[in-house]
C-alpha cells in the first residue's frame, strides 16, 4: 500500500482461501497480461480462460508462461470442458490439461443437459488430475432452480471433490444469480449460505452493483469472480471501502465524524 | 487452433467472401494495435479507423504501417468521407486517400442528405482509385429506410462499383437495422437477403446480442462489422458455437447426447 | 492534424482554460499510460486518479513520472481527500501530496457530510498548498440539490480558493448532474450558467451522450471530466463536429450543401 489509512477492514492476504478474486482473461496478448499483473498481481488470485477463448487465441503457450511465472494459477472455462463431454472427448480433455500444464479444471452444466450423479463422477475422475472448481445454475435465463436445490447441488459437488464451487451468472450478469434486471436474488444467496460455508463459494458477480451487494452482505472477503481484468483494482478498493459505494459500509461514521469535528479546526 | 474439437461449423479461411470481421479501431496505439493483431489477427478481416477519429490520432502513419505488415486492410470510416463532401473537399479527401496508400474507402451518407444517383456517382468514381465499401441506413434514428428501399439502395450501390454494401449501425448499436431498444429489425434483414446475396452485405453488429442474432439466422460465415478489437476472439467462439449463446446452435444435441451417454461410463 | 478540413470550429489549444479534458486513471499499468500519452496526450489536460485507486496500485510512483515527463497534471480523486478527512486524517493527506509531488488536488463532500463553511475552509488551507479543484453535487442519488444552492455552493468554493469546480457525476453518470436514466438536468446546468463562468466548471460527463449533450449547449471547448482514456479521442472528434452525434451542429449545412451541389458535378 502506498500510504497509511486507518480503519481499513481486514483483508486477506494472498494465499487465502477467502477474499478470492478470479478474473476473466478473454483473448488478453501477451503484454496485457504483463500489464494486467503488473497493476492487479497482487489481488488477482486465479485466472479463468473464458469459455473457449483457448480454442483460438494463437498465444496461449505465452500466456500461460506468463501467469505461471506470476504464481497466478489458470485455468479453461467451463464451456471448454461442456464442449469436450457433448462431443464425447472426455480423454482428449483431460489430455490438453496434461499438454498445458493445467492445475485446475472447470465442471459446469451451464450449456448442456447433464444428469447431475454424471457431473459428480466428472468432478470426482477430475479431481483426481487437477483440481476442481465446479459451477452451479445455469446459463439458460428460463430454468429457475429454487434454493434447496442450489444448496443439494453445492454439497454434493463439494462432497465429490470440488474444491469450491462457482454461482452462475455470465459474463453480462443476467442469469443464475440474478434475475434478468440484472438485480441479485437476495434470498436466494442468503439462504444458501445458512448451509454452505461462505469460503466455499465464489459468486460470480461482473458488474459493479453485484460486487457492492456480495461485499455489503458477507464482508470485504468474499470469493468473487468473472472480473474483467480492468476491474481487478476498482473492485480491490470497493473490497477496502475506498471506493463511494462502500465508503461508510465499514465505518462507525458517526463516531468518527465526532471525532473528526472535535480536532479538525483548521487554522 | 490449439486442438481438436470435432463437429464444428465450417469456417472460412482468410483470404474470404464470406465470413468476414470488420473490427473499428477509435484510437488505438501502435502498441495496442500490435496487441490485437498477437491475438486477432488470423480472424480480423479488415479495419475501419472509426468515423473522423484519422484525423485526430498523432500516430496515423505509424498505425497504417503495423497494420499493412500484417496483411490487413484499413479504411476510413464513412463519416470522414462525409466530412470532406459536405464541404465540397473531395479532391482533397481523394489526395489523402492517396497520401495514405489506402487500398479502401467508404462511402456514405449516414449524417449528410444526399441525393443518391450522386452517391452513386461517388462511389463509381471513387472505385476507379479504391475499393469502395458503401454504406446503407441512416444514423437518424428517426428516419425509418421501408425494406424495399433498403434493397433498391443496396442493388444501385453494388451496381455503381460497390465492392460490399454495409447495413448500417452505429458504434453503440441503436439506429439502422436496430430498433432503439438495440433488438434487430429482423424482418427487414430477412426481406433484404432475399434479394442481395448475403456475401455481399456487411452487418453492423457492435453488440453481442446482436452478433449472435446474425450468426443463427445466417451462419458462421455472415459478414459482421464495428466489432471492438477486444471483441474479435469472442465473436470467433460465437461463429464457432464455442461460447454459450450459440453452444447449442451447430449441434445436433439429441444425437450427441445419446451417443455421450451410452459411453461416456467414468471408472 | 493529419489533413485539412475546413469550417470546424475553434478549438483552444493546450495550455488552456476552456475546453478542458479531465481524464480519469482507475488503475492503468505504465506501459497503458504511454500508450494512452501516444493518442490522447494532446488533447488531454489533467488526469484524476480515480477515486482512492491509488492506495492499492502497486506501481504508483513510475505511473506519475511517465505522466509528469508527458507534461500532464495528476490529481488523486475526491474520495482519498474524503477518506482521510473522516479518519482525522488531513496532515496524512498534506504529507502524501508532498511525497508523491502533486501540484492539484481535489477537496470533495459526496461521500461524507461535511459543514460547507469547513469545506470551504479545506479548500482554502490545501489551496496554499497546491492547486485545488472542489466538487459539488452528491454520491448519493437521493439528496437533489436545487438549483439555486449549486450556484451558492459553487460561488463559495471558488472565493475560498478554488481554481475550478467540478460538477458531480460519477463514473457509471447516474447522480449528481444526472437523473437516474443518465439524462442531465439541463435546467440546471442553464441556471448554474448564468451565475457561474462556463471556464470555471468542469463537468463530468462520462457518457457519450452527457458529452455531446454539453457540447451542444456549451460549444466545443466546454471543460469535461471523468473521460475514460480511451474515450479521449472521440471525444476530441465530438467537439470538433466530427462524429455522427455533434456533425451537423457547428455547419451551416444549407449554406454548404447548396455550395456542395452546384460544384460537386463529377466527371
Amino acid at each position: 500500500m502506498n500510504y497509511i489509512l486507518n480503519n481499513l477492514p481486514e483483508r486477506e492476504q494472498k494465499p487465502r482461501e477467502a477474499g478470492y478474486t478470479m478474473a476473466m482473461d478473454k483473448g488478453l496478448s501477451v503484454r496485457e497480461v504483463e500489464d494486467f499483473l503488473e497493476v492487479a498481481g497482487n489481488y488477482v488470485d486465479i485466472v479463468k480462460l473464458g469459455w473457449a477463448t483457448s480454442y483460438v487465441v494463437p498465444n496461449l503457450e505465452k500466456k500461460l508462461d506468463v501467469y505461471r511465472a506470476a504464481g497466478i494459477p489458470v485455468y479453461f472455462g467451463g464451456t471448454l470442458f461442456e464442449a469436450f463431454i457433448i462431443r464425447n472427448q472426455l480423454e482428449d480433455y483431460r489430455r490438453i490439461l496434461d499438454k498445458y500444464k493445467m492445475g485446475y479444471a472447470e465442471v459446469s452444466d451451464g450449456s448442456i443437459e447433464l444428469d447431475h450423479g454424471l457431473k459428480c463422477e466428472y468432478i470426482q475422475t477430475l479431481s483426481e488430475q487437477v483440481t476442481v472448481l465446479s459451477e452451479v445454475g445455469s446459463k439458460d435465463d428460463t430454468k429457475i432452480i429454487p434454493p434447496y436445490k442450489w444448496i443439494k447441488l453445492m454439497q454434493d459437488e463439494l462432497a465429490a471433490g470440488s474444491w469450491k464451487v462457482i454461482g452462475e451468472a455470465r459474463e453480462a450478469g443476467n442469469v443464475g444469480l440474478f434475475r434478468s434486471t440484472g438485480e441479485v436474488r437476495s434470498g436466494l444467496v442468503e439462504e444458501i449460505l445458512t448451509k454452505i460455508p461462505f469460503e466455499k463459494i465464489i459468486w460470480e458477480a461482473p458488474q459493479k452493483s453485484q460486487q457492492v451487494f456480495f461485499i455489503k452482505l458477507l464482508g470485504a472477503n468474499v470469493n468473487l469472480g468473472n472480473i474483467a481484468p480492468s476491474e481487478v483494482v476498482p473492485l480491490e478498493t470497493i473490497r477496502l471501502g475506498l471506493r463511494g459505494d462502500t465508503f461508510s459500509h465499514f465505518l462507525d461514521m458517526e463516531a468518527l465524524k465526532k471525532e473528526a469535528d472535535l480536532t479538525q479546526k483548521l487554522t
